[in-house]
Order: C-alpha cells, then sequence, then structure tokens
C-alpha cells in the first residue's frame, strides 16, 4: 500500500477502505508517511470530503493510536461532555457537580484554552492548588469516591489527532467537517465514558458561524458516537453573544459557584439544565426532561451540588474555601466601567471581541505555552435585549495594566450594538440531535 | 505575507495576486516555505484552478527563481522545440539538423528519458564521445558557427520547478493543467530562444490520453509563451502506436539517421514537417507551409540535412563516422521474432505498453539514477493499418538477456491488437494551436 495511491483515490473522489485508513494513520503517527504527504490528502478531503463510514474509520484509527482509558474500575454509568468552544462558556463547572451530586459519575477529560475561548482546566486552576494532572488510579478512585474527577489530557491520548491537527493548523484545512468530528470524538472514545453529551456551539463567537453548519457537525459526531456503542446526545446551543455576564477565567469561576447557590445567569442555567437532562436520561437517571431538570434544580436549592463542588476541588488538591468564599479569588488592579454610547435596546455583544478583549487583557493564550493572568476579565452588566441609557455603564473591565485595560474597554465598547426597536428574543437551545 | 492564508484564498477559490505567487515561489525555493504547505496549496490548484493571469505568473516566477540563458550572442532567430514525451519519439533528431540546414540556429535544452519515454540526451550518446555538458560559451560559439547545438539542462535552470515537480511527483499532483504549463514553459523561458514550437502528444501512450486535454495544455502553453513574448506554436500530434518503428536508443537512432537520408517513416516525417514548417514560418524563413515543406524536403534530399547532423555530433565530442555508417552501433545479442497471434489487421499498438516492453529489456530508466542499455529495443515490423498473417513476425525485440527477452516479446505480443476489420487511418496531426 502506497499514500501515493491513497491520496490519487480521495483526490478523484473514491472511498478509501478502512484498512487504507488506518495504514495511513498507523504509518502517518510513527512518521513514516511525510507531512507533505498529508496534507495533500486532508487539502483532498477538504474538497471531496469522507463518507460517514470513512469518518467513523478515521476516528477509530486516531482514537487506537495511543493509549485508551479503561474505565472499567468505575461502578455506574460513567459520563462526558464536551462542548466545541466558546466565549463565557464556564457551563462545565455547574454541570459536572449537579450530575456527580446526582449520583452519576462524571469521568471528564479537559483541555486548556486557546484563543479567544477559555479552556475548563485554566478556571480550575484559579483555585491555589488545584491540579489535573491526575494519576489514572487517582482519577477512577476519585470518581469511585465522590463520583467526580476532571483531567487533562494524557500526552498519548490520540497522539494521531493532535499531530494531524497541528499539520491542519498551519495548512488551512481546519474547517472541513469530518475531520473536526473525528478530531473530537477519537479524544472522547479514547477518554473511555459511556455517556457522552456534546455542547455544540453555533453563532458569531463559535467556531460553526451557521446554524445548519453545527447541525451537521453534531450529527456527525452522534453517528459516530453511535455506531462506536456509545450513549450519545448533542446539543445546539447559542453563541451569538457570550454565556453569562463573567469572561475571564476567576471572574467565571465566580458566576459558576453563585449559579451553584441558585443565582446563576438565566442564559448559562438554560444550557447547563439542557445538556444535564441529557446526561441523566442517557444514564437512565430520568425518564422526562421534566424530571431530570427538577432533580438538578432541586439539587441546587438543598446545596448539595456546590457541596460537591467543594469535594471535587479539595480531592484534586485545591482550597476548598473558595468555593464558599468567592472574595477570596485574587481581583485586578484596576476597574474601567464602559459606558454606553447611546440610549435604546442591547442588539448583539459580538462574543469574538469580547474574547478578544479577554486575551488583550492577558486573560487568553495566544500559543500554547503563553502564561495568563487568571485575574483580568469583563463582566457585561447588560445582555441582549435589555434597555439602557446613554453613559450607563454597560459592562466592567477588570485589569492590571491601564492602557490594556482602557484598550479592552473601547474594543467592549464596540462590540455592543443599540439600537431602539427591541430585538426579538433568539432561543438559547437551537436543536437536539440524538441517535434513533 | 503568509503562506497561510495563501493557500485559504486558493481552497476557497480566489486569484493570488502576481506578488502573493512569486512571494511563494521565491521563499519555498529558499526552504522558508515548507512542503506541507505546498503540497496543501497544489492540492488545492487541482480543484479550484489557477487563472490564464495566475498561470502566467507562476511560470514566469518559477523562470526567474534561477539562471536565465542569455543567446543575444547568437545571430539570427534562435528555434528551440519541446516534446511532451511520448514512445519512438526521435523527432528531435531529425528535425533540429534539417532546421539547422536551412540557416534556422537551432539552440536546444533537452532532458533525459524518464519512465515509458526516452530522452534525446540519451539517444545522443549512442554516438561515442557525445557530450551535453556544454559551457555557455561553447553552447552559444557552436550555434554560431554550425547553427546546431544541444545541451542538457543546467542545475540551476528554473529550479523551483525542479523542486515543485518532485513535490507534485510524489503528492499525485501532477495531472493539473496549469501546473503542468508552467512547469514545462518555466524552463523553455529560461532557455532564452525566440521561437519555440511544441509538440504536444495524445492518444495511449502520451501523459494527455484525450485529444482536448492535449489541446488545453497547447492553448495554455501558447498563450503563456505570447504573453511572454516568444513567436510560439503547439502541434498536436498522435501518440495512439510508437511513432516510426524503432523504440530504444540506438535503433532510434539508427531510424533517426535512415531519415536523414531520406528513408523515414511515414508518421514519423509526417511530425517532422508539420513541426518544421512552424519553425520556419515563426522565424520568416517561409512563406507557406508548402514552401516550408519543400525546402525542407529538398534539404533532405540534396544531403545537407545528414552533413549537418555529421558536423553537429563532430562539434559535440562525438564519433561522426556512425552518422555514415550505422552498422558501427553496438548490436545487443540475441533476436527475437514476435509472431502475430491470428490473421487479419493491425487495429492498435498500445504505446505505453511498447514503452514498458523497452524499459523491461534495460533500455529505459526506473528512477533518475538508473543506468540504461542503450542497444535493447524493439522494432515494429508491422504498425497499425497492416495486414498481417498467422505466425508472420510482426516485431522483433533485441534483448541482452534471454528471460528478458521473451518476457518483452510476450508483452510486445500482447500490446498488439488484430482483428478482421480494416481500421479507419488515423490522423497524425490533430490540430495546430497558434496565437492570433
Amino acid at each position: 500500500m502506497r499514500m501515493y495511491d491513497l491520496i490519487e483515490k480521495k483526490k478523484t473522489g473514491k472511498e478509501l477502505s478502512t484498512e487504507e485508513i488506518r495504514f495511513m494513520v498507523l504509518h502517518y503517527t510513527k512518521g513514516e508517511i511525510p507531512d507533505y504527504q498529508m496534507s495533500a490528502m486532508t487539502m483532498a478531503v477538504c474538497f471531496q470530503g469522507l463518507s460517514e463510514r470513512e469518518t467513523l474509520d478515521l476516528t477509530l484509527a486516531m482514537r487506537d493510536s495511543g493509549d485508551c482509558l479503561d474505565l472499567s474500575g468505575i461502578h455506574g454509568v460513567k459520563a462526558d461532555k464536551h462542548s466545541t468552544g466558546g466565549v463565557g462558556d464556564k457551563t462545565s463547572l455547574v454541570l459536572a457537580p449537579i450530575i456527580a451530586a446526582l449520583g452519576i459519575p462524571m469521568a471528564k477529560m479537559s483541555g486548556r484554552g486557546l484563543g479567544h475561548t477559555g479552556g475548563t482546566i485554566d478556571k480550575l486552576e484559579c483555585f491555589p492548588g488545584f491540579t489535573t494532572a491526575l494519576s489514572e488510579e487517582t482519577f477512577i478512585e476519585n470518581v469511585n469516591r465522590i463520583q467526580i474527577a476532571i483531567a487533562g489530557q494524557t500526552a498519548n491520548l490520540a497522539p494521531a489527532d493532535k499531530k494531524l491537527y497541528a499539520l491542519r493548523d498551519v495548512t488551512a484545512t481546519v474547517d472541513q467537517l469530518s475531520l473536526i468530528a473525528s478530531s473530537i470524538m477519537s479524544k472522547k472514545l479514547a477518554s473511555g465514558s459511556d455517556v457522552i453529551v456534546l455542547d455544540v456551539k453555533t453563532g458569531s463567537g463559535a467556531f460553526m458561524k451557521k446554524e445548519e453548519d453545527a447541525k451537521k457537525l453534531a450529527q456527525t459526531m452522534v453517528s459516530i458516537g453511535t455506531m462506536a456503542g456509545k450513549k450519545i446526545a448533542a446539543v445546539i446551543t447559542d453563541m451569538d453573544q457570550p454565556l453569562g455576564n463573567a469572561v475571564g477565567n476567576s471572574l467565571e469561576v465566580v458566576e459558576a459557584m453563585e449559579s451553584l447557590s441558585g443565582r446563576g445567569p438565566k442564559d448559562l442555567m438554560e444550557v447547563v439544565y439542557a445538556l444535564g437532562s441529557k446526561i441523566l436520561m442517557l444514564a437512565d437517571a430520568a425518564a422526562s426532561e421534566t424530571e431530570a431538570v427538577e432533580k438538578m434544580k432541586a439539587c441546587v436549592a438543598n446545596g448539595s451540588a456546590k457541596q460537591k463542588m467543594a469535594e471535587f476541588v479539595e480531592a484534586q488538591g485545591g482550597d476548598a474555601s473558595y468555593v464558599w468564599d468567592t472574595e477570596l479569588f485574587p481581583k485586578a488592579s484596576r476597574e474601567i466601567e464602559v459606558p454606553a454610547l447611546q440610549e435604546g435596546y442591547v442588539n448583539q455583544i459580538q462574543a469574538e471581541s469580547v474574547g478578544a478583549a479577554c486575551m488583550m487583557l492577558g486573560g487568553g493564550r495566544e500559543t500554547k505555552d503563553s502564561d495568563i493572568d487568571l485575574s483580568v476579565g469583563i463582566y457585561l452588566n447588560k445582555k441582549v435585549g435589555s434597555y439602557v441609557k446613554k453613559g450607563e455603564p454597560i459592562a466592567m473591565v477588570y485589569a492590571n495594566d491601564s492602557q490594556k485595560g482602557e484598550d479592552a474597554a473601547a474594543q467592549i465598547q464596540s462590540a455592543y450594538g443599540i439600537s431602539a426597536e427591541k430585538p426579538a428574543p433568539s432561543k438559547m437551545i437551537k436543536a437536539v440531535i440524538q441517535a434513533f
């Protein structure tokens, strides 16, 4: 078998066999197929696409390129959740302890943030001492004991995906649907949980700008998961404006802790409950969405979700007193008000622009090795649909550098659109995708 | 400017600017743009194509990536000829001395053979002592003195093309029309002649199987040449069966020498005269095709073409006695008759298959560094349209190894198609493409 022939085959629109895809992934991972052949292949895939079968084969081959976690030592149905990434997305920090408090084991792998979207691991590291570098033993033990653990991806989880993603990133072949789906799913399948719920974001602040594309991606991933024997669902959620009010690591953690005390922003809680219902139903812990939401709300109301968060932080070496007293989190030295430029209804808040402002403040990562400032960020006082007066503070910028703070404030100001007409309310949950 | 953005631009169907193409070629040649980005680009080009302007820009950028020959020291209108390659193609060996004998300077760059097609340099090296490694000074001096010189391509002629071609060769991106045209034309333009005549082969033994594709390629090359200020024409010629009767280096040289004595195969001479007419007319040495052909025929009849061949061989260090006495060429040790399998009309001789049989005998190059046996080859006694009896020798195989000879004979036998009906005669000259 020669890689040359596989490129030619795909270029002329033919389907690659299972053996051909496994050959390609195996030898590429070993460095026996050069980057210049693989990049020609991925570009050909951008034009010719991959069939459902090819996409599944690619996913499984990448899953098998490294270690797969064996979670059989965990009692019960293990759940994992994945988001395609958005601005202000602290959903996992609220959802995971709620699910765990309801007795469903949350065995989650997370990543760090890159670009304008934040990562769950960065947020968790706001708790002093918190670590996600868990051994497989500790990970399993923690889930068995307190039903929750969140670990960073191990170096050898789907190494083929890591190598292929890095190549796609520099050859303009990132945006192909089957390649995105197989990249996400290879890691999810290697992480070994039984139930997978995907939060596929759509809108101006999401990778998938169009709802139609988000749906296609969700369908592809659900189909891969189902064929690989997983219980899986995807929820398409709105990312036209940032989720909740806080953007920036510590600020988002504070908002998440408030949410666990029943004071969460409406849009954030809508996403949490939509994803949570799917997990509970797929894990056979609720018979209907209504029952699932009732259970989750009770868990927040009676304090057990927040209690679970404290146990979780402590179990991974963090200082749990921060869960109970969020005033302990370090604050940025400067607070800058962002006044409304005119009177009217907020009709848009460009999420990517808010994410970029947070990066500007030092709160995001430009490259994989950047250091980030956990205390900076933005708090959006007003969201889409609010009525504001001219000069009223629509947002607050938290900075550790005056110039950067002023620049970020100007950027936030222009990220807001204000008009005379009240905008039509937009739906947070656009669709739910599930196998039949 | 970033290569990433250029790939993205081409992938989404946009046109690259002149500056962008020059940037890409310059930095790729220097090794500052990696192969994996260039192969993603060439694959995107396979799907999105290049506009006429982009193709010209790519050609000129590759031409300028190395040395350009300065032929201004040669008196008169300098002519060059290029063939896209075929089996049994000894056209240059007949055409060049005829044109030179008529006083038009033939300043030609040639390549070696690769794969199933032979190269002019390999054939010329059948003359003991012959060399194509000429200094620029000797090249110019020879053309001025005897109106003919054929040199091998210098190492630094269009190095960007050399590097890009090698990459396309391993990434299944060789067959894109604009890339083929710019590859050929960058070298032709760097070689510095005023008149360029292209022999674009079409048919089962050619790179361009379909006449329509050959025409498109010819049009693209003629348009590039015209825009670059050259007098240029392309002749589309038949390569459905091998050209002439001889295939194999020495055998082809013998046939070429016979042709210069007026005993050339009809199909070969038709191609020689079609290409030669174009050269003479573009060089203003003939007013019409009729006049051009008359002049060339006279030149063969009166012996001046063959005399020119002898001068040319001697000027490049070769033993000219071989021109006059072709019995001197070394012969293969074994001659094997190939009998017809049935009675009837020859309706096809698969050219690629005949070329492969010659390779099998050791007469062709598998890789750039292979040694070749100049004495082996095939002589086709019968060509398409001939009537043969069962068992009659349709071809002769000349081998230096019995087993290889038997294998080649079997291959030649199956390359022949014989049927009861007489095939319709096919035209040697399919079309002539010229700028308006």
